[in-house]
């Protein structure tokens, strides 16, 4: 579908209008649309085809650590997410609930999941009996319904898509050692696959799951500034075991409680990766994770220079393909060059072969980075190689934009130890500071300066690298001791 | 998880009570079990290992013909449903409805999504404008609810997983041809991938999907006789197109309205496998969609012979994981290699390898065949030659149990030219006979028979095999002149 007429319109630069670069880039790049339902989205093949490497890249992990994927029923009797009481007080205001099925008011309304830590608690109650039994290692990659008010493509909607992972053990040890190795592979994923920095931290009590005793999550920063939860872990510790009898004979022959985690990532994360690493040209998509890696743009001013050029560049294409590179060559008529060097740059694209006549001729082509607009980003290279330079070219992008983005963060994230510092920073971005941990001091915080505790960095000094400042070891508010320094700061 | 309780109870029969093997084989097998909501199923890792196999294949197809994956909401707004005259009355009995979302009323239901071409056709008529955004080749993995009233594991569930094709067309035979390419795809896959041999047909009016011109199934025979629709493609013809007002302008300026298709395939397909193959001693599962191709089974006496035996499978084990082939190494403790041997057989994996302190001296092991239980499927093979000994084999059992297959549907399907004959022939099968095409025919024969008409056979030769007696050209019922013969049995 080209949808010509929205290619032509320019997007608001970043600077302009962070807000409408984003709302605008995602429906011209066609990664998503509003459906007609009020805070719903529809993910169109471009944004699907990227969660799709999103998924694989993350679903080898889950196996690779014995996780074993499954599906559980959308549907969930409303008298299940009354059974845990945080869980019940965080997700009531949040429901979609089914009260009518093949015409009939039904006797119990269903919800549709905002989450299934319910539904499967009460399996694992019927299918966990011996500690033979244990660890259940499971996750499903489906959609759930949280009733939102204020909405954004991929970053608040309505019905999102997700994977929940969840596992239950017979030791909090165990239960904690998944937590923390969830966590890890996220971490991994997020540095190697979306070239995302993140600080992997603890939330503070407020912040954290309906229903957990300690949630971590991965905190981002996007090109404005702000953060965003990128995903989360969560140490369950008793509490769905407790409210739906998940229990196990141990090797004593003793009845326990199991423990148990859940873990989650999103289609959020597409929001990140277009807020971390777009221009005000559009998208710039990491190489690992982009539906195209590389498209062939051909160049020719007449049908003897088309038939020259569309055929060197069907044979690059089957090149490529055969190198395992994401290809895609555009023939599309009636655009020229440049008009299609724009649309692929908006696309976020991460290389792009130009190749004309005098290309041919030389057995060469001229290769363009997305990360280095320009003519900077510009190598020629002879097409024999051009699998290998390429594949080349998309491991240096691939760092390039993990280093650049951390180099951003680290730029905008201040070591404040006063209050009005931190008041400063978290205009612009993040607020490393002592927190006494209290609520109160992090309720007042964010009712002066709407920035909100994003963790509790797990490695300290990480978040700044080496050389940077300490902290004074005081909360930032109330001055009173504190043990670490949290990340605040305003969030998605 | 073991649930070594289930594992000791002995299945029915096939022959004592088929229905009652299979509800028990389901669970028993782990692929499933039921939830707690009233006719949903909870889909487990043995059974969705299976199910992402058969996306896989399914997905490479529809990737080489074109086909991007998308994701549209699960609730659409009640009145879309109501646009499509014979859309609504098909659908109106068996819809989920939301009524409360965030905890108020809504001013519009919304339903949960039985199928999507509604919402598809809302979004088209605002992406499509030109012949230049033609086709448009979509296709979605998700689940849908249908407010069935019985329900039975994998066949008929309130909530299933399938694909959902949607694609626009400029022209009547694009689309026509669209919708015959898919069926192709489905044929292709049930018999190279599921060993289902299957009908390709056309459904009649009243068998027909609510809103299509025409409806195209497979259709395949159970281990009982009984028939099971495999899939479905759909022409849609405009209605869809003119209900959501989807129209392109064409080369000449004019305003036309776009012909559309859809088609679908189902975890009823795991059902279909189930029954097709399964035998009184489980499940027998066609190697190219097992989780599972090959299981070792060590066998030792005493922790001498159990390092030695354990280290060969490893080895083994690693050998046969490069080759690509699916294994399994089965070194639970506590449990016998007979009782290992039965569980294996039950769970349908192809290929068992049995490894005993003997084999290991003479660097060989025994295999033996799922499909041929007894001495007569067992082999002694080199353990060097191993991984191309067993991938040989796996494709040998892929292709007996097709043939197995097929040769039982054809024993199964009497030519009928006289209404007694076809009486007693879906007793145990179908029969295979002349109709006039009219309704009031087909609706008699249900009424006094059960036997519905499944389909009228694209290719007639194919039901029975090459010199199979020929129709006698009249309908079986009325006796009047009869185009061609149709399928007609009992169905799930």
């Amino acid at each position: 579908m080209t949808e010509s007429f929205m290619a032509e319109e320019k997007l608001p630069t970043r600077a302009q209008d962070f807000s409408e670069w984003y709302n605008q880039l995602v429906l011209k790049a066609q990664l998503a649309d509003y459906a007609p339902v009020r805070g719903c989205m529809i993910v169109r093949p471009y944004g699907w085809a990227l969660w799709e490497n999103i998924q694989q890249a993350l679903d080898r992990r889950f196996k690779e650590t014995g996780h074993q994927n499954v599906a559980f029923p959308m549907l969930i009797p409303k008298s299940f997410i009354e059974k845990e009481k945080h869980h019940v007080e965080g997700f009531s205001p949040e429901l979609a609930v089914v009260t009518i099925g093949g015409g009939e008011e039904l006797a119990e309304p269903l919800i549709v999941r905002p989450t299934s830590e319910t539904i499967i608690g009460h399996m694992w109650s019927k299918w966990i009996q011996s500690y033979r039994d244990l660890p259940v290692l499971m996750n499903q990659w489906n959609s759930v319904v949280r009733w939102e008010l204020r909405t954004k493509l991929f970053l608040r909607t309505l019905e999102f898509y997700w994977q929940e992972g969840h596992t239950a053990h017979a030791t909090q040890q165990e239960a904690m050692d998944e937590t923390r190795q969830m966590l890890d592979a996220y971490t991994d994923f997020a540095l190697t696959d979306a070239a995302v920095p993140v600080i992997p931290g603890k939330k503070s009590e407020a912040e954290k799951f309906a229903g957990a005793d300690i949630t971590y999550s991965l905190e981002a920063m996007m090109g404005d500034g702000k953060a965003l939860q990128f995903c989360t872990s969560h140490f369950l510790g008793q509490n769905f075991a407790e409210a739906f009898e998940v229990k196990y004979l141990d090797q004593n022959g003793q009845l326990q409680h199991c423990w148990t985690t859940s873990w989650g990532l999103s289609t959020r994360v597409i929001g990140a990766i277009i807020m971390v690493h777009g221009d005000d040209q559009g998208l710039v998509l990491p190489p690992k994770l982009a539906p195209y890696q590389c498209v062939i743009v051909p160049i020719f001013k007449n049908d003897e220079e088309k038939a020259a050029v569309l055929g060197a560049a069907k044979e690059l294409k089957a090149e490529l393909v055969k190198a395992k590179i994401r290809v895609v060559l555009d023939e599309r008529e009636g655009q020229s060059p440049g008009w299609k060097f724009n649309d692929w740059e908006m696309r976020g694209v991460p290389v792009r072969v130009e190749l004309g006549p005098k290309d041919v001729a030389k057995q060469a082509a001229v290769l363009a980075r997305r990360d280095r607009p320009g003519r900077e980003g510009k190598i020629s290279a002879s097409l024999a190689d051009l699998p290998v330079t390429i594949e080349k070219l998309l491991a240096e992008i691939q760092q390039a934009l993990h280093d650049k983005a951390l180099a951003f963060r680290r730029a905008n994230t201040q070591a404040t130890a006063t209050y009005d510092d931190f008041k400063k920073a978290v205009e612009t971005g993040f607020a490393f500071a002592g927190w006494c941990g209290s609520e109160a001091c992090e309720t007042k915080v964010k009712e002066e300066t709407r920035a909100t505790m994003r963790c509790i960095p797990l490695d300290q000094e990480g978040v700044l690298g080496a050389g940077a400042p300490a902290g004074n070891g005081k909360c930032v508010y109330c001055g009173q001791d504190a043990g670490e320094r949290a990340i605040f700061g305003r969030a998605y």
